[in-house]
């Protein structure tokens, strides 16, 4: 019996392993030869296989050193991107994703994006925060001034206009709630106090980024609109939303079907993105706002949550890693070491001294203090999210975009080690 | 309590409603003033919310009508192509669906018809078949039997080639296994002798269309390799697939997590599709295939299975359906009004005396091969399927494909009606 449980990850890696020789086989064989006599449906076919075999592996291979498979993941969009693949092999990768492909992948990624995204904001629920009491507000307060205004202290010298370097001190200050969450239920602290403090005070610190986010970039877009323009519009869409849109749902979705409550949920974070990416803020905000106002009582949330987070979470944000992979280059970086270390040490320890001041602050003893310093610093893929839509809206350079990928990365994988050295627990992720 | 129930399809049908008037009225505020400054990405999220909210309108719509929601989905698809949008208000259809975004619903519902397909074959267990005997095997074959037969009769005459034919008798002779047991579920059918005897001969009758068409394909493509080298390659691949893939799977995945069996069970789709697609036969073909041999007792199939459909069936079908629509222009019928009610007539007429003469053949009284005869001409969704691959191998024309998607429609909208008339049962589509 205990070899069978040993073998489990194993087999199931194998199989992977197995999986992705036979498509690179494939891939290798058609490049070499017929390539050209592949469709545009074809590639796109070989590329999603490639992309999905190659997140499921790196996952596993990295749950080996004890991390979240968001971390392999990541890690597994670079593969593909200019700074392995593209380094090492162009011309496959030129092959394997040409500029349709590319797009392709783009949107249906983005599809993913909106849909992953339209859940973080419905499965924030504000009454739920009542309970986590004080101490999660102090965290999240301190959480968040402490890496923002550290972020304004070297983002103002170093980044060209006040907008982008407000960006920037904003990329910062962010705590990735879904990674953190599981990083918390696979070490089993998911249920204790200092677990849902840091949950809470994540919740309240996305909430309050996403705010911030949609105040900056009316300022910072290259849109023809004005500001105040763009805010207006803003505020009305809220409003439009929680006073109209709201209500109607609630009564209307209440005795709805499944299919309905889910199309609805879907269309409608759909319908929002693009209304508020026209505006000239980001999708993202639109399809985080319409999950904040989607009901939730009066729905079978955890049914219709299920039904699109496993097809999102397996399939789709794979997409968007690798979309990430594709536009970060980690060569621009050679040379900016030292901007690197800087960023990197800013948001660590800016992140951990909030995190320790707000629990000490909240009457928390040294250790706890430090558990919840560690926990608030895990970026995850919400940092990766920001960072897109800065790069996409052209806030950061490509430099800037790789440092905050690097960011995400090394944040998210020293959450677990750091935290299994101030608790001596020894759980690894399976 | 009387009024609540009556009053649920109303409130959901009327919330689809005011979310498509809030979008159309979106689209038209942009469309008239600042259209040209809306990026791709901001129009493919316009375009997918007005799919998925068309789709369930209509859905909802035939309902009413005692349909299943597949016949609205498609209308809706319909009415997003030439033959209506592009008809009435062509600029309009011309800023909603530019080439990219075409091109970018096409991949995404290719990536969902891959799923589709792949589960269609993942559900049809050979070893189930066994139990339904001997009525639904002679069902099975005297319909498939009698309308190919026929529809090489009508199909030399009339198509340019053999192959074509052969194609378009194939096209006559599909029952819509995934409609059908909706159907068969909403009258409450599903667990009668009848029902049991439909569904297995359509499973029957499909894995049989399945085979032919691989075998007409390598016949009929415009690709450059020998028919014979093709179908040898297709033999192979089924001998790789049977004898090595399927037992490395099952050894594999039996103690998988679940993320995995989902990986494993899209990516091999996918994979298996590429190749097919390669190879000069069709992607569908290889989706299904691997269906066949993914593994089904040692993994947990029901649970991934309902992952992969909800968000297959609920948003990307429905994305498929749109890309029919915008391909088929029923004006190219006009002209051509005897062509379309002679298909129509044979594929109806075949497949009620297929089924007729089966069920008489098994001993069923004429009452109940009548009600065989109205089940096995439902159509559906798979005939869609079949026409779309003929059409985009080229081997119907844009006439003869809307033909099909016709007799898609009627054969499936017949079904409901023909069945109540004959078993005097008054259920309505809820």
């Amino acid at each position: 019996m205990a070899t069978t449980v040993r073998n489990d990850p194993l087999r199931g890696t194998a199989t992977i392993v197995l999986g992705f020789g036979a498509v690179a086989l494939l891939v290798w064989a058609l490049g070499g030869g017929s390539g050209s006599t592949v469709d545009i449906t074809g590639k796109f076919m070989i590329a999603v296989t490639l992309v999905l075999l190659l997140s499921q592996l790196c996952g596993r291979a990295v749950r080996l050193l004890r991390q979240p498979p968001v971390v392999g993941e990541v890690l597994g969009g670079l593969l593909l991107g200019p700074s392995v693949l593209g380094l090492l092999a162009p011309s496959v990768q030129e092959w394997l994703f040409p500029a349709p492909v590319k797009s392709a992948v783009q949107l249906t990624a983005q599809l993913g994006l909106v849909a992953f995204i339209f859940l973080l904001g419905w499965e924030q629920d504000v009454r739920d925060l009542r309970s986590s009491g004080r101490a999660a507000t102090v965290v999240a307060a301190t959480c968040l001034v402490i890496p923002f205004g550290s972020g304004l202290l070297i983002g103002v010298p170093l980044m060209p206009a006040l907008p982008t370097a407000f960006f920037l001190a904003l990329a910062l200050s962010i705590t990735a709630l879904p990674v953190l969450a599981r990083i918390l239920h696979d070490v089993g602290m998911a249920e204790t106090r200092l677990g849902r403090i840091s949950v809470s005070a994540a919740v309240l610190d996305d909430a309050a980024c996403w705010a911030v986010l949609a105040a900056i970039l009316p300022f910072a877009g290259h849109h023809s609109r004005s500001p105040l323009t763009t805010l207006a519009a803003g505020v009305a869409l809220v409003a439009v939303l929680v006073f109209l849109v709201r209500p109607l749902l609630d009564v209307m979705l209440r005795t709805a079907p499944q299919s309905a409550v889910l199309t609805v949920a879907v269309a409608g974070a759909l319908g929002t993105a693009a209304i508020t990416e026209m505006m000239g803020l980001h999708s993202i905000l639109g399809a985080f706002l319409f999950g904040l106002v989607m009901p939730r009582r009066s729905v079978d949330q955890e049914a219709t949550t299920q039904r699109i987070k496993g097809f999102t979470v397996a399939v789709l944000l794979p997409l968007f890693f690798a979309y990430i992979g594709m536009n970060t280059s980690l060569q621009s970086v050679s040379g900016q070491w030292g901007l690197l270390l800087l960023v990197l040490f800013v948001a660590i320890a800016s992140k951990f001294v909030g995190g320790v001041l707000g629990a000490r602050l909240a009457g928390l003893d040294w250790r706890e203090a430090g558990i919840l310093g560690v926990l608030m610093n895990c970026r995850g893929i919400t940092e990766l999210v920001v960072a897109n839509l800065g790069l996409s809206l052209g806030l950061i350079d490509s430099t800037m975009f790789a440092i905050l990928v690097v960011v995400a990365l090394v944040t998210t994988a020293l959450t677990t080690p750091a935290l299994s050295l101030l608790t001596k627990r020894q759980e690894v992720f399976v």
